[in-house]
């Protein structure tokens, strides 16, 4: 019985010391509960492309228009996105969702911009949302956002999303990659 | 003595157990610490409504204009709103709070829509505030959005929200039923 | 052995009690694990300001323009700022940063908005970024907004901020304190 004991407090102990590591954030390791990577493709409504376009100007400074992005770095433009979803950086893979949100651009001097938005799955892939938001600074050659949320296989999930412009051409076309860190998956 | 200490190992397991199961998500049992249902009503400026609007197009594609809802399914409308929250599904009960943000509409095939807004209590029935974010595929029956933040009452509070519309009258009215699962409480 | 395996269970039980305390929300005391107060600044473009002014009206409703706050206590105006982030309350202290985002006025009776943005640090201060979500009624001394995310030297941040106003000149500029108290911390 005192064998016993024993042996239950040492796995007692055990378990313990496993269960309680997530609960005191200082000691956690930012490994990721989840990584995926993703690809996905902007083209901007220019007035002639209306058939390909997935995204369009509703917002603009005094100064800007809805067809054309504005001066000064594009400094007030408001973008709204409908865009494909795909595996790998090719425009014509099959797309495994949207991203849908928007972005604007924020800043006089340089380009940069700020975004919110969804990826939205219903495939054999995934099926669910991942909700995001943060700063763009488009110079950089990589930009951390926040996964802010999740619903579906992405229950409840928080992390950080590492952006990367894959691809631009002229100022209709971009592609950006998306590296998504969860580090809180239900 | 042994049958105590067998006995407070016992209690200790089952301590253990409880405790420890919100520290594991795989261990996760998905019942919300709290749930709430309420009812929002949307009323769209169209120009001749000034009186009981309480939402209006600020933003709009080149193809659109502020009191009418853009053709190809409004691709491109960025609404704000501040509609009146209620406990059940008339207009007409004393409103208890305010949803306050906005909405994009952000594809040109199909109707759906992109959301942020807060819902703002200061009653006897509520005081705080919830901020929700997300995807809004209207044609869906019911839509998944996430619960990101909460001040007062709801402080640090985490979830996710259905959404479902609950009427709507032609392109000046609709009304959601929003039933939201807290999944983190503080 | 019976004393051992008594204190055993003695160190067991607090340990657990010790280690189950973040577990368990009820009984969480919220004592921020950061506290940061800053000031951000915000000039509004009014059609003479264009050298200094950090802010531009994208979007308005039907009734507005992008050169002149709207009236209707400037319901449905959509304003996209970059604005320089100081320690004091100086608009000529050194910027440590940028607020980036925008801001809506969304209610007609009286001024009340919503804001989305971003806190952009790259200096010695700090390296990172914070994400806020959340309604400003604006007639209220103090609003509570969201923390919803962080980047970097605020990896995973979540808590709540603080915002008064703590100047206004006329129409055009505005200055914003902002304490924020984060309460998860990685």
């Amino acid at each position: 019985m005192r064998v016993i004991s024993t042996l239950l407090l040492l796995l007692l102990l055990i378990t313990i010391g496993s269960s309680s590591l997530p609960t005191n954030p200082k000691q956690r390791v930012h490994v990721p509960c989840k990584r995926l990577v993703f690809y996905f493709h902007d083209i901007i409504y220019n007035g002639h492309n209306s058939k390909n376009a997935t995204s369009t100007i509703v917002g603009a400074p005094s100064w800007g228009n809805k067809t054309i992005l504005a001066n000064q770095n594009h400094f007030g433009d408001l973008v709204v996105f409908d865009d494909p979803i795909t595996l790998d950086n090719n425009l014509h893979s099959p797309p495994i969702g949207r991203a849908q949100g928007f972005y604007i651009y924020d800043k006089k001097d340089i380009f940069t911009s700020w975004l919110s938005f969804s990826f939205v799955f219903n495939s054999t892939h995934h099926k669910g949302t991942l909700n995001f938001a943060g700063a763009d600074p488009l110079m950089n050659k990589t930009r951390d956002i926040s996964v802010i949320g999740g619903t579906g296989e992405f229950f409840m999930a928080r992390g950080v999303a590492t952006i990367s412009t894959d691809a631009f051409e002229g100022e209709v076309y971009f592609r950006l990659c998306v590296d998504i860190n969860l580090y809180e998956c239900w």
